[in-house]
């Protein structure tokens, strides 16, 4: 009866991507979205389990970092670590701008998608610590890492999309890390000296 | 009719976080917090919006934020006047160490409070971007000082109620800003270079 469709998916997004930017996300049900897309409500239910999963569907992070943590090898340390895995996120995002784009338009408009947003990043926070602290990373370290890359990431994401100067999105992490060495240097002349921050 | 209850606030505080404690959030009451503590309801009311508001109310952070940066000379780096702020706050968190402890047990254990939490932490890391702003700051090195400010203070408070080994959390917040500079000076040789991070 329904008979295999290939590009069943990638019509079903972009119908609801089109209607969440036309009417709202709020506005928006599963069957215009099938309707747009020329498919039925039931091949829109196989692939995705309610309108919020269009957006955030594929957005494996957590379990993406916690693979890569646990498979790297023990003596590389935890910041070369954060930034391969950018590098390797950063590489998935380049062709998709305008549709991640698009999408931050969608999830800034509407107060629950902005919840599950904070929630997914602070899952994905949490498995890069809790990655570093299987590794024998002490907690507290671990955590900062874990927040330090996650930032990292978003303000990343921010600058390549608002300043759409033609770097990559991965040129965009190392230079923001390197503001961020620039604006932790201590003030007393610029030296990296992290014994100045005792008590 | 209801004569004036001078310490009828803190009663209702103390009478809801030990409801909480012990039969959960979800499952406590405004009628049983009001009894617990002696009051009637509509002093409970007069108080707090909801029974949320005695875990999350007082924590005007983003408003703090705001008037210190608008109110600091505009000669401060953005990281100084962080670590400034970062200060005040910890000053205030000292005396209510075992308070905070009880509130974070209940927030994890409550869904809707911990997405609140998170919608609090965006809320200030947004104040605090937007403070930094409004002083002619990049608006991407200010996305990244107000992330790395709001990251400073949640993983040293995390450290402080763990570890609690006598360090004031202010000793920690600086503790951990050394360790941040630390985990972020590049690999090779430990030299603090911001140019090592272009492309």
């Amino acid at each position: 009866m329904s008979r295999w469709q290939p590009d069943a998916r990638p019509r079903l997004e972009t119908a609801a991507l089109e209607l969440f930017a036309e009417q709202g996300f709020a506005a928006t049900t599963v069957p215009q979205i099938a309707a747009r897309a020329g498919l039925t409500t039931r091949t829109f239910f196989r692939h995705f389990a309610d309108k919020r999963e269009v957006i955030f569907a594929g957005d494996e992070y957590p379990e993406f970092a916690a693979r890569l943590i646990a498979e790297a090898p023990l003596s590389l340390d935890p910041m070369t670590l954060v930034v391969e895995g950018l590098r390797s996120v950063a590489d998935t995002f380049e062709e998709r701008r305008e549709r991640i784009r698009g999408l931050r338009r969608i999830i800034r408009s509407d107060e629950g998608l902005r919840e599950r947003e904070l929630r997914k990043r602070a899952a994905l926070c949490e498995a890069i610590r809790d990655g570093f602290i299987d590794r024998g990373v002490a907690p507290s370290l671990a955590a900062l890492v874990a927040e330090t890359g996650v930032s990292l990431l978003h303000v990343s994401i921010e600058t390549w999309l608002e300043e759409d100067d033609g770097r990559t999105l991965y040129a965009v992490v190392l230079d923001t890390l390197g503001s961020l060495r620039t604006v932790l240097a201590p003030t007393n002349g610029g030296k990296c000296d992290p014994g100045s921050a005792g008590g």
